[in-house]
């Protein structure tokens, strides 16, 4: 397909995924929402139909949207390492904007939740509802073991999503197909129900990465810093479990 | 396909996306409902699956179901203009119908909660229970951002349909198709988890402004006013949603 | 299909419905089970499975599992008036052997529940725990308008089912198919959801009377009787509605 | 298939199901998780899309996942008894390094959970928040009927997989296909809402002994015993279980 294919699609998919993983966090964390206080179940649910959206968005470009995705299939050989570099950054930009999205369809709720009086107390250490919106914290810093879990939770993603069998367009894009697109958001929830816990599941560069530029761009008041030192976890750990399970694939089964 | 087929298709499956719609709300915010106090997941996946519901049942006609969906199928070129007027008033009266049935079945329960002696502490500012089966009330009242948090919300509504594939029955007509229908109600589950924290998602007008007529004519005793003033948003921002989600498909993959 | 087959595939099959279905009714309600107060998204998604599962299981005979949707589909015309007896005389004695089950499987849970010293307290008014998972019993108790409750929610559950494009066998035996028992067990857990909160949703005969008549002859001390004046509400409710959602699908699209 | 094939899969299927499965526990169990206290609803979508996912990974070996799976076609004779013992040992290998995984990915968890001062109070009868990450315990110790309810649960997802129509592949492998594999795990969600509640449902005498092997070797503090006194439930229960459902099903439908 088309370069400008492969732009639209992917910017389209990840704003969405990020616009609704996004979402369900500010849904959940922000003050004057609906659903406060929903819980983890909510989280889960929640980021894995966001995936699911952004997959049937971004079906013509077979749906990556996600860094760790695109190096997966380039290593399994169904991406062309040319086109890796579009990809890749046309997920970056879909996730920045997807942010910028969030901040508007919850503007109140952010307003609410950094300017009411007692907003003071929700921002301590573990790095607080809005923080959480746009990137992922550790509940326990600790770089080693945050990468680590980031590797394995990546790894059981991409897996599960080289080993189901994908679908090649006419055009030669590989891609999930209608049902691999479900599996593959249920997947999501799963990884998100049983390894979320420790980082809050990444699995996905751009969806860290993207987000984060956006906060520190925003003009939100009372926002704290963008908590660079941690922003590689989210990024090379996702990046080095797609490429075990790549290459652990291509030994095993390709 | 046939008017009368397209009326009859389009009212019973949207009067049972409101009765399933209005219903879990009535069964998690009315007092003596085995329901209660559920949470978002519960309203989320209850709305979700009333779609499921009336999209199988409306597939003689396509299962447009919201007068959103039916302008971005005119707008992609899928459904005749012509059509357009029967479909939104068949989906409005269906709406209308859906509302009064849950009134029906929750009879008690609206009894219960606008006449037991502490009923009075459960209907303040925030819209409160009973509205809140309705029609849709922001948490922040503030008709920019409400509204644009509706057309956020309708934008990815529509374009996940668009986008994902629609199937042409023999007669012509466009609808999702059984997997599709399955798919767009995870989508709906989506969005309400996501993006239903400010507003309370209508992403529909005739699932706002079907049930709130019903509430202006429905003789329950102490029932407030319908909240006519805010009325418009969720009419014109999920017509909004979807024209930009129509004409951006168009421009994009069209 | 033979008699013999019928008879196997129904009483099997809705054996495992009422032993799921009463099983996650036991495991949140009951003291000393790991599910204790899961919640009612717990009980509906329950339910669902519960239907998903028997339907797999039930497939050789079409999965009725369900008087309801027996006299629906003989309605319909797709079975034969002459096999009614014999399906619906099937699920009920599979609904017996179920709860049987459900006993076995929380048999300490029902031990714990109705000996333990503070049991005395959970017993009252509101049918009580141990009640709840043979049969249904209404939040409010009005004959009149749990009656139409009933028979509305089993309207959408039959009329989704006879909407959806059933799948006629070799042998003749019409059923819902592979995804379409999937759909339907999500219909179910969206009437669970939006229609379960005045009655506890029977919207099958076999499923409350089968259960009662267990409940009734089992050795479980202070279980109370077992509210035989309801029963025929969930029983006759049920047969209403799928009376009324078969004649009108006959009518508009038959 | 080759006997190194059926190593691969059923070990790295295995692996990921008990990674995810184990990792649910661990997320809801442990202390400075994010998903802490999530809920038995949380739990019960964790193991079923754990089971989604370890699915799809084996698909090369039907994906057993579990030496009741193997027993029970084995006795319906789409296995060779043969590879029975393959099988079955590649399944305990892949669980007991899945629950290594889990530990690596919940390190800090554990070490919170184990180690902080109030720890102490989280290690009761009701064999505690860590030892539930690793192996199931009942709720009531009573040998028979926890044996009971294990043989019960287990003959519902046996019987389920059996009934529902497998999928033979070009080299004559037997497994459940792609929309199978979604439907058995949300069987086994159904399982875990609805039948877990007495013992935890193990279900596969893999899932639990395997990492109860992990915990009696893994260097934690305080851990304490393994509970051998038990370990045999969860293990004759469910090969019984599924002896009954092949004996069952050959008997019905062979």
């Amino acid at each position: 397909m088309s370069s400008s294919d492969i732009f639209t699609s992917e910017v389209t998919g990840t704003m969405v995924l990020i616009l609704l993983g996004g979402g369900v966090v500010a849904a959940v964390n922000l003050k004057r929402s609906k659903a406060f206080a929903a819980g983890w179940v909510a989280i889960a649910f929640g980021w894995g139909f966001a995936v699911l959206t952004g997959a049937y968005i971004a079906q013509p470009s077979g749906a990556h949207l996600n860094p760790a995705v695109t190096l997966a299939l380039a290593i399994k050989g169904d991406t062309p390492w040319s086109d890796v570099p579009l990809y890749m950054g046309s997920e970056l930009l879909g996730a920045i904007l997807g942010a910028v999205l969030v901040w508007v369809a919850y503007y109140s709720q952010f307003q609410a939740t950094l300017h009411e009086p007692d907003a003071v107390e929700l921002k301590d250490a573990n790095p607080g509802p809005v923080h959480g919106v746009f990137f992922t914290s550790p509940e326990v810093r600790h770089n080693l073991m945050n990468f680590l879990t980031e590797v394995i939770a990546t790894f059981v993603l991409i897996f599960a999503i080289l080993t189901q069998g994908l679908v090649k367009d006419a055009d030669g894009t590989v891609g999930l197909g209608k049902l691999g697109a479900l599996i593959t958001a249920l997947v999501v929830v799963g990884i998100g129900l049983s390894l979320g816990g420790p980082t809050g599941y990444a699995i996905n560069p751009a969806r860290d990465l993207g987000p984060r530029i956006t906060h520190s761009l925003l003009p939100l008041p009372n926002k704290g810093g963008s908590d660079w030192s941690y922003a590689w976890v989210p990024v090379v750990g996702p990046l080095a479990g797609a490429a075990i399970a790549g290459g652990l694939y291509n030994l095993a089964w390709g």
